[in-house]
């Protein structure tokens, strides 16, 4: 099918956020966890990640401008740290739970069975059941004009990973970690490696270094 | 293992580079094409898509601040027009190979043999190889002052799908489209549908309505 600018806008409201959701192709499956001030814990499912780069380490986080999303970024904004932390196969119900519009008052921990697990030090919670975890320290926020989603940006300052997952040249094997993906807004997805490629340099044909490099 | 802000800091600059790219979890493999206002013709394989919104359809495109990636990113604000298109799994080893440092006189379209696909009235190329494509409207372009990466915000105003891989609610099947993740910097996966959730409510407990919702 092929769509214009106007048959995109003239589409069914639902059908539209599924498919316009979808058309980026897989989206990494990240619960978000955060704690207000007196420690009120929060988590929420989101796809938005985004590598920004690697010195210093820096993600962006898109997060809707939505009353719900929003418990998110006010504990981000008043405490400065929050954790990402990938989704597993094993905990898919739990972590898509976490998108239902709790009342502020309800831990999305406690409402789904997720568990709370806190470093030492750290301002938020992060997430017991996931096996890759990141803290984070907000670098910069800012509010996008063109639609009143917000920008949030932040630097990687701690990293919790199986040791048997990374490579000896830094290779995360996500099938391994039990990691999954999100498509649209609502299947989740297994990755199987298919081919590791090896860095493309203009004199040299692409050569596949298989489907795992190690 | 268990690294801190210091810990991320020392490691070896590749190493670092593969696992920081990794940690976020799967990423969408895209090609974005463009030409200058001659015509001449560019494509990049990028993984920093992000959805922004559904309405106005919005998405996000981070660009490096790398010599190479400035090849796309100067046709876009020259043109304000690009395509995305989903690397397939029978064309990886020549999306990946766009990442190679060829100079800007030569079209990476040339150098890695994938088919340049021009729609009428369209300013940018589309790739031939590709099943699902979208032709995008420069919204807005900001340099990010923490790391000069750019954030280029652009309208979804051309979608081109398989009919066979969207089903009646608006769901894109990623894996019958032959769509690939990436993970860090050159790790390709399939993806292997787990299950697809009902929309989540604070009232009913977490619903797998299967691998496949059709």
């Amino acid at each position: 099918m092929q769509l214009d600018d106007q048959d995109i806008a003239a589409l069914d409201k639902r059908y539209r956020a599924a498919l316009i959701n979808a058309v980026t192709g897989y989206k990494p499956a990240n619960l978000v966890a955060t704690a207000d001030a007196q420690g009120h814990s929060n988590v929420a499912i989101m796809s938005s990640v985004v590598h920004l780069g690697s010195r210093p380490p820096l993600i962006g986080l898109v997060i809707r401008p939505d009353p719900v999303d929003r418990h998110t970024l006010d504990n981000i904004l008043e405490t400065g740290y929050y954790t990402i932390n990938h989704v597993g196969e094993h905990f898919i119900e739990s972590a898509h739970q976490t998108a239902a519009r709790y009342p502020r008052e309800i831990s999305e921990f406690e409402a789904t069975g997720l568990t709370e697990h806190w470093h030492e030090d750290f301002h938020a919670p992060f997430v017991g059941e996931a096996t890759v975890r990141m803290g984070l320290r907000l670098r910069e926020h800012q509010k996008l004009a063109i639609n009143g989603t917000h920008l949030v940006i932040g630097e990687v300052v701690l990293l919790d990973l199986p040791d048997d997952c990374v490579d000896a040249e830094g290779r995360l094997d996500l099938t391994r970690a039990g990691t999954v993906a999100l498509s649209g807004l609502d299947t989740y997805h297994a990755g199987t490696p298919l081919k590791v490629m090896a860095y493309a340099s203009p004199d040299s044909a692409p050569r596949d270094l298989g489907p795992s490099a190690t």
